[in-house]
């Protein structure tokens, strides 16, 4: 069995994590390192849940602060094991997010006296269908254990908090026709042509930008995906335009789904997937502190979360972790080493209390 | 082994020869039976050629004719073996092109003294691509084998004559973008917006309607497939549109792939498929004779055949068949079983030289 060395640096912990796989639904071997690994430490009480590892302080505080992050990646890519160039970490996971993974277990280490009670949430099945997820899964079977006064996800943001997330919708916008021989084709009513209008709508598509709490979230509404046609010589009845929108927090997912169905009006849409973002929330006295200790700048969340299933349970939720989120998924991934240093140290600075 | 009894009604050999399946690929049955009815005849010099089957006669007569038809069928779908309901007679190939075939057997078997000398092709793989067709293998093994002043093609034209035939040529044309996650769109450029205009331009397009030796081709440009997207989340970075184009024979491939670029201008287009229509050719003398010694309507044949083979080696070829053109590679095919009659009298008329 792997075994995680708590004491390390967190860059040396970096390697480590980076070096155990853990694509979605292959975690079983970092969650044990990692379940034992805190097991060890003798001062939280650990639970596991599935390949979800839950550590937590019961000191009585009067605050509880949740830390999470996902302990899965997106598939390997001839990028583990990890190697660096002096400056920066490269491997599969290194900014999304087990540099903020190893954060976590520095941080659950070294701070024996944190000034709020703290539970540590390592989960799997993130960077898969929202059926799979860990933390959802973790709600569903005892939601309590998500209960806090705020939550911070250890997602990569390049050592900036993120406030809140946008929200995510997919729609498919379909056309149809009917279907003749392309020898003949007044005789049939071309689908794929009908979809221009679509396009159209799309290409000239004025995204939204607004302002919430400070924070700039600017909208998209995108084709993902578009198929049509039978065979090299029919005229096509059928094509599908799959739409993502991505909508500012402001709007919640019936308002969006309202707003996709009257930009495509005239045709048949149905939304197939749709996740409410979170409103950023920094008014809540919580995360004003969590900000303030930090001393960090703050933005928008632009990408989609697990903050917004905190938001869903009223606990106000930010992002906050040492990974570059434009580096996320890609074949070249990686992460500034004095980073990850700096994220442990200023959180570190916010959960013992100590003056910065 | 299957055979064939050539002196039945040209009806009855139609269900014989529907119920010996021969999907493109599987002819070999029902070509060992045409070749053992046609060495019967005792008066046809037979040859063979993979399952293609020619059997000429050769009596010094000063002009030859071939009459050709494919063997093979469309996959066939719940409709084999036939069956009938008085009029219409049902199955996989009834019209495309089992009821043509049944008139050649016929008449090879009746036509005891032509006016000209005849050549009869039976041939394979006609339903699948060209580098497999079984007519243009006959051409480059022995060109000879093809020749003569005329060719009927007794592919389905409802009892008329259909004339020469519309080119087909394919050509993808293709937008590039730049891949981005899909929450922050205006990092990418999305390569299926970029396709709008391909479609706004098919969607307007005038079709060209032209008339050549009084038939008239209707030319049609259209989508027969359209794809992009790389994940639910991700800005699409190519769209691919393949179009179909069918174009009069008064243009040659080269036109047509010009003309589809000037469409298409300012994107990458790429012709990936392309074959020459035939001009209808009635000015020729023998053509000529066919029409008046028929007597039935002439009109433009629309889709691509295999007549644009023989007037590649300058041969004039029409289109004379008893099925129905709309029904072919229909799951419910069938063909008017008085046509099948009525095809055999006047190609008999034409063949035998007799007063109509």
């Amino acid at each position: 069995m792997a075994t995680l060395d708590l004491s390390l640096d967190a860059v040396s912990l970096t390697r480590a994590l980076v070096d155990i796989p853990s694509v979605s639904g292959n975690e079983k071997d970092l969650a044990d390192a990692v379940e034992a690994a805190l097991q060890t430490l003798g001062r939280l009480e650990v639970r596991r849940d599935g390949d979800a590892v839950v550590a937590r302080t019961n000191l009585g505080r009067d605050e509880r602060v949740v830390l999470a992050g996902h302990l899965d990646t997106v598939p390997i890519a001839d990028n583990v094991p990890c190697h660096d160039d002096g400056e920066l970490l490269y491997g599969c996971g290194t900014s999304d997010m087990k540099s903020g993974v190893a954060v976590m277990l520095r941080l659950a280490e070294s701070i024996a006296e944190p000034v709020h009670d703290l539970t540590w949430i390592f989960y799997d099945n993130e960077e898969v269908e929202s059926s799979r997820n860990g933390l959802a899964r973790l709600a569903r079977n005892d939601r309590s254990l998500l209960y806090g006064d705020i939550a911070v996800l250890l997602e990569p943001t390049g050592g900036v908090v993120e406030a809140g997330c946008q929200g995510t919708m997919r729609a498919i916008v379909r056309t149809v026709g009917h279907r003749a021989h392309s020898a003949r084709s007044w005789l049939g009513a071309n689908a794929i042509h009908a979809a221009a209008s679509i396009l159209t709508r799309l290409e000239s598509y004025a995204a939204r930008t607004v302002d919430i709490d400070g924070c700039t979230y600017r909208e998209g509404l995108n084709a993902v995906r578009i198929s049509g046609g039978v065979a090299g010589n029919v005229i096509p009845d059928v094509c599908e335009v799959e739409v993502n929108f991505r909508f500012a927090p402001d709007r919640d997912a019936e308002q969006a789904s309202e707003h996709v169905r009257e930009v495509f009006e005239g045709f048949e849409t149905q939304v197939t997937d749709s996740a409410a973002g979170a409103l950023p929330g920094l008014g809540d006295p919580a995360a004003a502190a969590f900000v303030a200790a930090l001393g960090v700048p703050v933005q928008a969340k632009l990408g989609w979360t697990d903050v917004a299933r905190f938001a869903a349970f009223g606990i106000p939720a930010v992002n906050f972790g040492p990974g570059d989120p434009n580096l996320a998924h890609k074949r070249e991934e990686h992460v500034r080493m004095s980073t990850i240093h700096e994220s442990e140290r200023v959180l570190a600075t916010y959960l013992s209390g100590t003056a910065r």
